[in-house]
């Protein structure tokens, strides 16, 4: 290990290496990898909260308030925003954006935003692997703020310790959306802007949709709460902190076997996405870059190639042997 | 080619068999491509529409009226739901999906939903295949609804002819995600439940960032238009509904390199999706099933491995050489 590089330099808490190396992961630069893999055995202190829900729900300020709560407990926070929408990765509005400047001044929270994803994909991976730098450099809490409908993003917040599914009161499609697929990702269930009409039914179908699925949660133990916050107000956070403190408590304490699946979860997505980046990139080197596939593909357009021969032939190269 | 064939009964038109191959393709069953290889040559001729944007935006009702709209002028309709919220998927309230039954008794229309991916991503791949399948059988209109927030809706999206965003007044957040990434892929601009205050400051801010783009717009000759829709009032459809055969008109005449960029986009979408599942089939195929897989995961678990040295190793395994 030599002495200079960029990993041992994180694990001394160098918030300039820190940034760089999670540049360079979010480039997609192979240089990243050594560091990593010497990182790697220094992570999993780390508590990973996801947040995500719609756009408009108010995460980034839930995201903002419950940072301050964890700082004054004495515990260091690294946001990871993979949200267009949100101030952390810069898309929101300018007053926001200055809300958020008390923590950019804070050493003890380390914030960044990940791309779209590269060329290949990679978002679950790239966000899994900043998330073993942060870790490595000290933080307490890994906060990944995303954006929840695309299958991405809700891959993200599953590879989350704990997640926490943000809607507002009203948004009768957000609860379908929760229904159709989001609903066994939840640990936790905040409404905020529960000062809006419609709270007291937001919650309600919340609370029965975990009574429909009781006997799922009766098996790992912990059954979702349903917490009201007001987050502008700064109403509800106690609450929310508690409650996420509490689920980390129930992970480590009562459910090893939950933990160890959630583990297991977390890294295979990131191995497999990881594997689909490196497998893609050699690939394209091997037929001769982009330039050759785009050859390929115009072939395709004048109907010389179908997409599905193409594939085969590819396949074929790779591996050999008739892969249709 | 067999008589039987389930391409040759696409081919006449037969809906149980179009359902049935929609079906394999949706469940990445290899028994698909064989049939694609045969229908692709037959594609080519469908005109294929995206509408993206939020859940609660009312997209379903768009495509709903819109669809009526396309019959009424004798064009044959095909409908892809990958959004969860939407009622062609399943995923809507009742009287959502009562008020589509008449496009499902309507032999004109076939209407399918894809399942959020499979186990490797592919949501692009499989719905540029349902699209050819569609498009061989002989629909005139193929319209993909995609909830657009996250990367793997918008390439869904962006693999469209035309791609319509949807939007509704006062989601200044919706505004901002359109900002952060999604503006560049809108040939058409829709402001839905156009009665809602805040419509013209919506229709006001959308036509700014267009006009902040115009040299993009004028390179291409086709500057989006904004436009004010009430779906369930059906105000605005007909000028939907002209905008959409305006912007398929000016891709066929007046902009063939438009075109040929988009249909280079969209086949290399597919073609490097699809190859992305072939390849990752046939590595955990290699490497002793996903059992085999979830060995090498403990060992990260229990800090025996890294997952940068399992991914070099599975690289080498499959490519030999040094692959860090």
């Amino acid at each position: 290990m030599d002495n200079n590089s960029l990993a041992d330099r994180v694990l001394e808490g160098d918030v300039r290496a820190t940034a760089r190396l999670i540049r360079l992961i979010d480039d997609g630069d192979r240089a990243a990898r050594p560091e990593l893999a010497k990182l790697y055995k220094h992570a999993g202190r780390a508590h990973i909260v996801g947040f995500t829900g719609s756009p408009g729900v108010g995460k980034s300020t839930l995201v903002d308030k419950i940072t301050t709560k964890f700082r004054e407990h004495g515990q260091k926070v690294g946001i990871l925003a993979v949200d267009p929408t949100s101030p952390f990765s810069g898309g929101a509005i300018l007053g926001d954006r200055i809300r958020m400047q008390k923590h950019f001044v804070d050493e003890g929270v380390f914030i960044r935003s990940m791309a779209t994803r590269g060329k290949f994909g990679g978002l679950t991976g790239s966000t899994s692997d900043a998330a073993v730098v942060l870790d490595a450099m000290g933080k307490d809490i890994i906060i990944l703020e995303t954006v929840g409908v695309g299958q991405d993003e809700v891959d993200v917040a599953h590879s989350a310790h704990t997640t926490v599914l943000v809607t507002i009161p009203g948004m009768g499609d957000d609860i379908q959306a929760i229904k159709a697929g989001l609903m066994e990702i939840g640990d936790l269930f905040v409404v905020n802007k529960a000062d809006r009409e419609g709270t007291a039914k937001t919650v309600r179908e919340l609370k029965f949709m975990i009574h429909m699925s009781s006997e799922r949660y009766q098996a790992s133990g912990w059954v979702p709460p349903v917490m009201e916050t007001m987050a502008l107000e700064e109403r509800g956070i106690d609450e929310l902190y508690t409650a996420i403190m509490d689920h980390r408590a129930h992970l480590m304490n009562n459910a090893p076997d939950e933990w160890r699946s959630r583990e297991r979860r977390r890294l295979r997505n990131q191995v497999l996405d990881q594997l689909r980046d490196g497998v893609m990139e050699r690939i394209i080197e091997k037929i001769g870059g982009f330039e050759a596939l785009d050859d390929l593909i115009d072939q395709i357009i004048d109907k010389k190639k179908d997409p599905y021969g193409v594939n085969m032939e590819l396949l074929q190269n790779i591996f050999g042997g008739n892969s249709l």
